[in-house]
C-alpha cells in the first residue's frame, strides 16, 4: 500500500522530468507525453519484456501510463516552478529510483529467478527509464556517469534481498530498504560522489572499425 | 483483403522512407535493408513484444521483411525518383500510418485489453517505425515535433475503437477511419498543422545532473 | 562444448570492445559494466525477445553476465595494453561473431521457424551488441557501414543452415561455418573490403519532415 502511494510520487516525478527534457528538445505535446511515460514507466516495461514477465504492468493497470501522461503536460505548464524547486524533485525522484528497484526486485523474487537476476531486475527497473529519456533526447546517458545513479539501484536490491534472505518480514526490508537507498543517493547528490570514472582517450579506432 | 494490400502498401513505401534515411548517414546495403526493415515494421515488432503478442508479425510472415529488404535496397537504385515524387511518399506514408494504427488498434481488441491500451498500441504501431529509423540515423525524431504525426495515430486509433463500440461494421470502420485519418493527416501536411511545442530553455541540469 | 567455450570467449571478447566505447564517453565503472555487457549479450537478448524465447539466455545462466562485467572492469585496467593488441581483438571479436550466428540460427531452428527467420536470428545476434553498444555511447552505428560485419552474421546464418539442410552433422556444420565465417571476416578486414554504400546528399526533407 505505502509503495503503491511511493511508486506513484515516483512516476510523477519521473514523468515530469521527461517532461522536461522533452521541452529542452522542442518537443510537441504527444513528444512531452511520450518521453514523461517512457522516463517514468520504461525501466518496468524493460524490466518485464527481458524477464518474459507479461502482462506488462501499465498495460494491465493504464492507469499509471494516464498519469504519466498529464504529469508531462502538466510540467509544460509548471515547467519554471519545477525549476525554483529542483531540490525537491531530486528528492522525489531518489524515492522513485529506490522504490522502482524494490519492485523490480520483488517481481523477479516471484518469478523464482536468481538472486543475481533479482538484483539486475531492480538495476533495470531503477535506470533504464532515464537511460530512455536521455537516448531518445539525445543527451548522454546521466544514469552511466552520474551520482551513483545506478549504483543506488544495485545498492537497494542487494540490501532488499539481503534482508528478506535474512527473514525480515517484507514490510520491514521495503521501509528500511527504502531509508538506506535514499539516504544514500541524497547524500551522493550532496557530495557529489561517484563512482570511478574510466576515460580512455586513444588514437585507436574501435576493433570494428579498424 | 483490402486492409493486407494497403499494408504491404505500407511497409513499402515505410521502408523507401528509411531507405533514404540510411542512405544520408551513408550506410552500405545491409544498413539500408536494416533501417527499412526497422521502419517499415518496427512498429508492429515493438507493439507485438510490449503486448507479449507472439509470434511477432513478420516471424509469422516472412515475406513482409522481404518486401522491406526489396524496397529498401530498390530505393538506393531510383532515389532522384523518389525525391521528384515526394508529394506521393507523403500519401503513401500516410495510408500506411492510418492502416498500422487500425491494425494495431485491433490487434489489441482481440487480445481483449482495455480501450486505451488499444489507442496506445494504435500509436506503438503507428509510430515507433519512424522513431527508431530517426534513432538509428542520429535524427531528432521526427515523430515526436511533427505535423500530427502521432495526433494521427491516436486521432484513428480512437475513431476505430468507437465506431466499433456502436456497432458498425469492422469493414465500415476501417473504411472510415482510413478516409478520415488519411484526411487528417494529408491536411496537417498541406497546413504545416502542429500540435503546440513545449520549448524549455533553463539553466537548471536536469534533476539527476544535479 | 567447442560452442560454449568460444561463445564465452566472444562475450569476453565483445565486452572489451564494449568498455573501451564507454571509456572514450567517460562513463563510470557501472557505465562500463553496462556497455560491456549489452554489447557481449545485447544481441541474444534482443534475439530471444523478438523471438520470445524465453527465459533468455542470461537468466537461465548469469555466470554469463558476471563474465561480461568482469571482463568490463578489467579492461579499464589494461585499456592500453588492449590498444597496443588490436589485432588479436579483431580476431576474438570475429569469431564471437561467427560463434552468435551460429548459437542464433540454432535456436531459431530448434523454435521450428522459417530458413529466412533463422539467418535472421543469426543476424540479430551477431550485430545487435554492437549496434546497441554504438547507439548508447551515440557513435554512428559501425555494423551498419563497416567490413561485411553483418553480412558475415547473414553469410554464417546461411552456410550453417544449408550444411544441416544437407544433413551433414551438427559439429561439422559449426567447424566449417567457424572456418569459414572466420576466413571471410578476418579477409574482409585485411583488404578493407565492404558492401557497396548508398550515399543519397539531396535538399529534399525526409517524408515525414515535410
Amino acid at each position: 500500500m505505502l509503495l503503491t502511494i511511493l511508486y506513484i510520487i515516483g512516476i510523477t516525478a519521473e514523468a515530469m522530468t521527461g517532461a522536461i527534457s522533452a521541452g529542452k528538445r522542442k518537443m510537441d505535446w504527444f513528444g512531452v507525453m511520450f518521453v514523461a511515460s517512457a522516463t517514468a514507466i520504461g525501466g518496468g516495461t524493460a524490466r518485464d519484456i527481458i524477464l518474459g514477465h507479461y502482462p506488462v504492468a501499465w498495460v494491465k493497470h493504464p492507469e499509471y501510463i494516464i498519469i504519466t501522461c498529464i504529469a508531462g503536460v502538466f510540467t509544460t505548464l509548471i515547467a519554471p516552478w519545477v525549476e525554483r524547486n529542483q531540490r525537491l524533485f531530486v528528492m522525489l525522484d531518489s524515492v522513485g529510483l529506490v522504490v522502482f528497484s524494490i519492485i523490480g526486485c520483488q517481481i523477479a523474487i516471484d518469478m523464482g529467478l536468481y538472486p543475481i537476476i533479482c538484483v539486475i531486475a531492480a538495476i533495470i527497473t531503477g535506470v533504464f527509464g532515464g537511460l530512455l529519456r536521455d537516448l531518445i533526447c539525445s543527451q548522454k546517458p546521466m544514469v552511466l556517469h552520474k551520482e551513483l545513479y545506478a549504483f543506488v539501484a544495485l545498492f537497494s536490491g542487494v540490501l532488499y534481498l539481503g534482508l528478506l534472505h535474512y527473514n525480515v518480514h517484507e514490510n520491514i526490508a521495503t521501509l528500511i530498504t527504502l531509508i538506506l537507498g535514499f539516504s544514500l543517493r541524497t547524500t551522493a547528490v550532496y557530495f557529489s560522489w561517484h563512482l570511478p570514472v574510466f576515460h580512455f582517450e586513444s588514437a585507436m579506432p574501435e576493433k570494428n572499425e579498424k
